[in-house]
């Protein structure tokens, strides 16, 4: 017998992953709708036209296309079949992909619905995106993004209250965080000031990197690129400047980008945007870090990155403002700031801090043994009521050896155990027993859906 | 501007239609792990070895296939790329497709994870699925399926139970239904009866029609199927037994089967899971229809179908019982039963009866007015405070027309809007109007989140 299996970076997630999971989507899920993010969802295949050169030349090659159905031949000649044409033409043989992310078929959602938007627009979308990326630890085919936007506004309001959503998340998972932010104008006046304007992009791809590879490495990489002895000491005198508080920061960096307007409105903005946090306010670190760039080519204004604190994982959350996402589309003007939860290493973090509540791992909460037709007839009812009660329960489907049936509810994580037989029945009783103490106890059957109910209210108060 | 669009077949979905469906999946979902039914995901992506061949030469057609990635032509010669191998090509350029339903997909989870899964194991899913069917009214490229399946149990109780599930979940929605069964065993009884078991799917599959196109039509493709003129008028006065109670439908068609021992199997099931019932359990009709059929291929004991009163939509759930679903992957002797919802066939039917609840088009409860960073600090501490009792709130992020932000409010179906202006402040007040009746009142600061909170709950009370 060949056991089947499943593509290589993709997953089945059993009973218990995806307790693990939905806990994890509704808590992020209830504090964007507590913000007032509304769901939308979007087909997992888009038309290859709308994803193609969104993502640059690696990411067109990592999308799944989708073969054409039926003859995908068609008048194509026998000679195009060649693999160093196999890129072009498969574009001829598929006109759909799986979507790569939720950015690029957000911004295809509002630019195809945009008279029946409300605008500011808050969205939020939590579906699945497929890249053809090489599986590795933590990477995988098929995974789960999590996003939240604000479009048609350019308020730092909306940034306040990103930040608000990430504190709020991580203090319900109980994952403490270090939630960074920086402003790509101020990298734009960084460079200004540093004598290289067209330098952005190296200057922040490299200083982005200072955490893992060190200052040394940095100036390596940005000699080679070019800048001066002069403006790279400008610069490390610039980032040695740690361990302030955001005020201090904010005014140092003030001074130190006097001469570069956009520098300056960077830092308008990001005082501005600090200026809304009252003390105390949030439950995590908020740190204005010069070093923080991600994926800069893409964000006009603040950028948001989150880090788990005790734990080895990367950032498990980000995002920032955006100028003009839907410009792609033809849509222009519409400036935008968003945040994207990565669902797959939260569920890390919170395996590795041992933060998942136990209570995930419980389902059903009382099995009932079978013992054949006569305690089956006599037990129906029961299990009917406490369902309507909204109690999950189950009676074992056969009448099997009660070892086995108590061997199953152990395995199912089942806490009480409901057992009638001839003497139970004769006196008009039903027998519950908690699993994991062993305590039993005979209940009349009249008084038994009422009696578990508080029984079980009041095992999850001790909790 | 070309305004970019999605695949057909395909359907965006926004957040009134996302409040809907959700409500669906969650009732569904709700009573399924009631009754002990734990959920499980799987992949969208399958190996095509594991979907070929599973849902017959047209179902092959209708898979999507995924082109392998890079040079997916590799060593294969030019001149296999003609039209008329299409399909066997497309098996050489393609290693994965997407699932066709959650049935093959289960199937090869039980076999890949059996060691890992308690038997009898209940699971249930909730994912979409993808066909590459022509695209018409009521039928998608990617739609949702919601199964659930005993598997590693014989007993008649998974019936009786999946039975319940029906009949509580189109309960909760509100959708009056008649809950039809039939068994294959009978149906093949009647084959063997009638004196043709070798044509036991020529038969079902033409009575299957029978309220469709009426018992003419039948007859006539049972002709041409090669049925004599007896057989024939045997059947017609079978199915003219029509308007009698299942108990007397049972008696009749015992008498009727008596030389067939699996017709009388068949019986004694269907006898036996009728009996678990108590009069008057059921809220919707269950009705032992011999003339049901589904799928009879792949069914070998219980078939279940659903079908809406009061509105002309098809079956909208259905299932049955299978002896051998494991056994395409090589684990043979595993049965089980199961059932699966139409999610978008029950969206239809709910929009049609007006049967959705209002409450699904509210989001934000209330959405503060902004007047410029005065109130925006007055507020904000409110905002936080509603947010950390569970009520959405929402400050409009720009200092806009008060017009704006009131007809935001509007287009968002926001029930209650509050407002803080200079007059306010001074008296250390919020205004809060609710929009539907246009009443307001002026609300001190202090007291506002507890006084919105009972404002909320009386509301809903009312409703």
């Amino acid at each position: 017998m060949t056991i089947p299996s499943i593509p290589k970076g993709t997953r089945d997630f059993g009973p218990t992953e995806v307790a693990r999971r939905n806990y994890i989507f509704n808590t992020i899920r209830q504090v964007f709708e507590c913000h007032g993010f509304q769901p939308i969802e979007t087909p997992a295949m888009e038309n290859l036209s709308t994803l193609l050169g969104k993502y640059g030349d690696e990411g067109d090659k990592l999308l799944f296309k989708i073969l054409n159905s039926g003859d995908f031949i068609g008048d194509l000649p026998a000679s195009s079949f060649i693999s160093a044409n196999a890129s072009l033409l498969s574009t001829k043989i598929c006109e759909k992909g799986l979507r790569y992310d939720l950015t690029v078929p957000f911004a295809r959602y509002v630019v195809q619905h945009r008279n029946e938007i409300v605008f500011p627009f808050r969205r939020y979308q939590i579906q699945p995106v497929w890249r053809a990326d090489r599986p590795q630890k933590g990477r995988y085919r098929e995974f789960y993004q999590c996003d939240a936007d604000v479009i048609g506004s350019t308020s730092l309001l909306n940034e306040y209250e990103l930040i608000q959503i990430f504190d709020e998340v991580f203090q319900k998972l109980q994952i403490n965080v270090r939630i960074k932010i920086n402003n790509r104008k101020i990298l734009a006046g960084m460079a200004e000031i540093l004598g290289y304007p067209d330098k952005l992009v190296a200057i922040t791809t490299a200083i982005d990197k200072i955490e893992k590879i060190g200052f040394d490495r940095v100036k390596e990489e940005l000699i080679a690129a070019g800048l001066s002895e002069e403006a790279l000491s400008k610069l490390q005198q610039l980032l040695q400047m740690t361990r302030q508080s955001n005020a201090e920061k904010v005014e140092f960096m003030r001074e130190w980008l006097a001469g570069s307007a956009i520098g300056n409105t960077g830092i308008d903005e990001l005082e501005t945007l600090l200026q809304f946090f009252q003390p105390g306010e949030l439950q995590n670190v908020l740190e204005f870090d010069l070093s923080l760039a991600r994926g800069l080519n893409y964000y006009t204004g603040t950028i948001f990155e989150v880090k788990a604190l005790n734990v080895e994982v990367g950032s498990i959350a980000g995002g920032g403002r955006y100028d003009n996402l839907t410009g792609i589309f033809g849509l222009e003007g519409v400036s935008g700031v968003g945040i994207s939860f990565g669902a797959d290493r939260i569920y890390d973090v919170l395996l590795q801090l041992n933060k998942f509540p136990q209570k995930l791992l419980e389902t059903t909460c009382v099995m009932f043994v079978n013992f054949g037709l006569a305690t089956v007839q006599y037990l129906l009812p029961i299990i009917k009521q406490l369902r309507q009660q909204g109690v999950s329960a189950e009676l074992y489907p056969e009448e099997a050896k009660i070892k086995k049936q108590f061997s199953y509810a152990n395995a199912r994580n089942i806490p009480y155990v409901a057992i009638a037989g001839d003497e139970e029945m004769a006196k008009n009783q039903i027998m519950i027993k908690h699993m994991a103490s062993g305590n039993q106890q005979a209940v009349d059957k009249k008084e038994f859906v009422g009696h578990f109910i508080s029984l079980l209210q009041s095992s999850r108060s001790v909790e």
